[in-house]
């Protein structure tokens, strides 16, 4: 792959050194063009004229995300965010008093509270798994807690934004099948980072975001639900996109996915959503994700070798996600240093990983993406403070 | 005003006689520059990036709103969509067993879909308030109903898509307070539209979409929930922007009307939303309800004197959404004629307007709006065909 090439094909290269990838990545010019583009067409003959115009785009979504997933185009639901595509599922799911929802804890504070609020209406309960010595889910435990029994549903990050882990998602799937339990993964960090196969997988259902590692526009995300469940939810908002009418008094839920989405939508960022997991399907996830662990991993290296630096990262096989303090200085502080200097990276927000007792106030993150350089990383380096 | 300065501060009127603004209406030249400048500013320097540096502009769409409806910023959320800020609030609310829903003949069939799915699930009932001779909501029937009792909510919207009629909606506002009774306007059709004062009108909620008369974005919409009630409601999802996480199993709900939104959001989207609803209150509410008022009153004369062609509109001072059939020809192939001559009209769902016994297969539907002229519609008018 041609570095150079691809960075040229990201107007963003030119002008920052993008390390906040896991927060949200620089997209690649198709993208920009398609978003840009159906948005000026929107603006110039009107919205529902240009979705007449762009249908066949439109469309290609479904195709070009289940491509990238080895989904089924039927499979899969556009939805405004991966926050409301999670909801959607998750929200669907008919808990009942004592069943058990088991989860990680790394799990993003967002579905937390979302547990919570299942477990105080449904009477459902909430249980953490235990870690492995390396802050990994132990799987040991993981089955241990299944083989107890009353298990509704396991629920976890494919990975964690703020501690390096990649969670063994695949083994986790092979655990749900054997004890025919529901698996729900939210993939929004790996989506785009990874290669995400949900055959291999084994996920019952899998939410993502446009705009972090796929390289989407913001405010697009999708789900992926498994077509031999899909009839097993009722989602828990429906209209006209979702169910049909059936006049005086009833409804009829669609078959396919769509059921969890809405009519109304951001059109221009479906569009650019399905140009983003072309792109990166064309690029191959194999590739891409190989070179995100190993600019990470060289990250990683050279920071634990800088005196009065910790990476925090955990996991035998860390992600794209580098997280890291520097003795004395205020992580919030290192961050405006390195944006001042043209480079971008954020800090991570303890209020987000709620279940981890090990977990530190805040800590800076570098996140990279394949178009970043080794020189982008040695630019980071040279403008951290001394320990 | 003067209207060749508002056309030509809308790149669209160069391109098209846009009768479809139900449907979407064409945005003014400022928001299409907020929306795609804030966009190449995501795709160039990183979208939290971009969110930082835009941080005023992003805050600024809850005044801005506010201001548009007569109500206080923190009464106003941002939801990606009208149906899912309508779902957001209508879902939040408990009802019980026996419970009384009632709406008018002319819902939402998107709405009716949620009520059957609470009706089915809570065990509530939901009842059609009939119409007085001319179309429009009697308020002597719904004060009928009312007076018996046991409505938990009054649900309706303003201005429907497909008949003409503007909802008495100050009038059941009246009434729901005279009967201590819970008031959902679904004002997707009337903001940017009519003026639109939520303390004239006396709804508790209020939502409504962006790329309607509103001029915004495509994928934008918002929700305002009166203050004294914003405690009563528990939304249905919660993520880390509603509630505050509580280690280890506990949240607290935010007080404002951002309980109701998500953190992920289309930013470009909100930033142009705000822009958008400055610019309608800074062109005035009343005169572009009158100007709309009166382009589409001229339509309908025109339409009405014209053999073959029926006005099927409704009640007493009818809005800017005009619907017509022209005997023998089927309204499809009418907008499809309109539209290879430059102009957008639409074509009405019956699926979408379920509760209607007289709704009609299809009708062709022309919404006008302020930046059209008295020449655009002579336009249509020349392109119907003889009936």
């Amino acid at each position: 792959m041609d570095i150079e090439e691809i960075r040229t094909d990201t107007p963003g290269c030119a002008e920052v050194a993008h390390l906040n990838n896991a927060g949200a990545a620089l997209p690649p010019r198709p993208v920009i063009e398609a978003v840009a583009e159906h948005f000026a067409l929107e603006s110039t003959t009107g919205a529902y004229e240009a979705a007449e115009q762009n249908e066949a785009a439109i469309r290609h979504f479904y195709d070009a995300v289940a491509r990238l997933l080895h989904a089924r185009p039927d499979e899969i639901a556009y939805v405004e965010n991966a926050t409301r595509a999670w909801d959607m599922a998750f929200y669907s799911i008919p808990f009942a008093e004592g069943d058990r929802i088991l989860t990680t804890t790394s799990e993003y504070s967002s579905n937390a509270i979302a547990y919570q609020q299942v477990a105080a209406a449904k009477g459902a309960r909430v249980e953490v798994v235990p870690d492995e010595a390396d802050g990994s889910l132990s799987l040991d435990a993981l089955e241990a807690e299944l083989v107890k029994g009353n298990v509704r549903l396991v629920s976890l990050n494919h990975i964690p934004t703020y501690n390096g882990l990649i969670n063994p998602a695949a083994e986790v799937g092979r655990l749900c099948r054997e004890h025919g339990v529901l698996y729900l993964l939210d993939a929004c960090q790996s989506v785009g980072q990874l290669s995400v196969d949900v055959t291999d997988i084994g996920c019952d259902i899998l939410s993502a975001t446009g705009r972090k590692f796929l390289r989407g526009p913001r405010g697009t995300g999708f789900l992926y639900v498994r077509r031999e469940i899909l009839r097993t939810l009722v989602p828990p908002f429906l209209d006209l996109q979702a169910a049909e009418w059936k006049a005086p008094d009833g409804f009829e839920m669609r078959e396919d996915a769509q059921r969890f989405e809405t009519w109304e939508r951001y059109v221009a960022g479906q569009i650019g959503l399905g140009v983003a997991a072309d792109y990166a399907a064309d690029l191959g996830m194999a590739w891409i994700e190989s070179r995100v662990l190993s600019l990470a991993a060289r990250l990683r290296k050279e920071l634990a070798a800088r005196p009065g630096i910790t990476v925090l990262d955990k996991g035998a096989r860390p992600s794209g996600i580098v997280t890291f303090t520097v003795d004395g200085h205020d992580p919030a502080a290192i961050k405006k240093a390195a944006r001042e200097r043209g480079i971008n990276i954020n800090v991570t927000n303890p209020i987000a990983h709620g279940y981890d007792p090990n977990a530190l106030p805040t800590a800076a993150r570098a996140s990279v993406h394949y178009y970043n350089t080794e020189e982008e990383l040695d630019r980071l380096l040279a403008v951290l403070p001394e320990g």
